[in-house]
């Protein structure tokens, strides 16, 4: 994959996750100053992976989130009927859905025929870290997102 | 999916986590007491991810291991050249190669056209655990190996 084309794809993953913070009404603000090479989401509680392949991409992107941010995205995207509970499923499965909703906007933005997406993997813990990829041919990005009082991180890794 | 391709697909996760244990000289059982609907990998310190989408299968697997596991496996795949410490991306990237390992051999005996995967996605923490998704015509399953006096699951998240 061109690097014009990885920077597309990272900037477009980015874009949704602002579009769909502000759909659910919570202030999503990017941490320009926070990305960087060794950036890893440290601190994470939850994490949502979605895997796409087509069109000549392959790629997992991965949205991580401490227990501040989940709290926000629970509340504001179950209108207040759920309690963010890292132990419960149902409560999880926002995270889910809050991943195929971005990685649905940034494919669509992104217009790549044939791209299909895995259904979300939910994974939980403490301190979870996104360990980027030593591998030849495969690129990593994190973006780090402040949301209310929390941290979001999406990490993406491509092979290019 | 069909129920009978599902199992099928199972299946062939499982035996491939046995036959790659078996090539590194690792003593991998698969832990038949413990399959259940509320295995959830726990205790896990380390997670590799791969998204798999083609020829009608859309799905992710995650290999999530703990310590004593991690540590067989890095011995075994460096020939004892790599120390398995977590907070090392290249004695990581040895989990990552295990679950590219175990998703090629288990996609060539399906024999799936058109299967492609993504690169694997690592993710380290602690008490890490893997949450069934909720969603509709999402199908989770686990499969709990025992790997010398450590423990490795594989998380099957299927589209069906």
């Amino acid at each position: 994959m061109e690097t014009q084309n990885v920077s597309k794809l990272v900037n477009s993953f980015g874009a949704s996750v602002l579009s769909v913070g502000q759909s659910v009404g919570l202030s999503v603000i990017l941490d320009k100053g926070a990305i960087g090479p060794g950036v890893n989401a440290p601190g994470s509680r939850a994490a949502a992976l979605i895997g796409f392949v087509g069109g000549g991409l392959q790629g997992t992107v991965a949205i991580m989130i401490d227990g501040n941010a989940f709290d926000g995205f629970v509340t504001a995207m179950s209108g207040g009927l759920l309690k963010a509970d890292l132990d419960d499923p149902v409560a999880l499965s926002v995270l889910g859905e809050l991943t195929n909703m971005v990685s649905g906007q940034a494919i669509m933005k992104l217009g790549v025929q044939g791209l299909d997406i895995t259904p979300p993997q939910i994974i939980t813990g403490e301190n979870i870290k996104s360990v980027p990829s030593k591998s030849e041919g495969v690129r990593n990005f994190t973006l780090p997102f402040h949301v209310n009082d929390g941290r979001l991180f999406l990490v993406l890794t491509i092979h290019s």
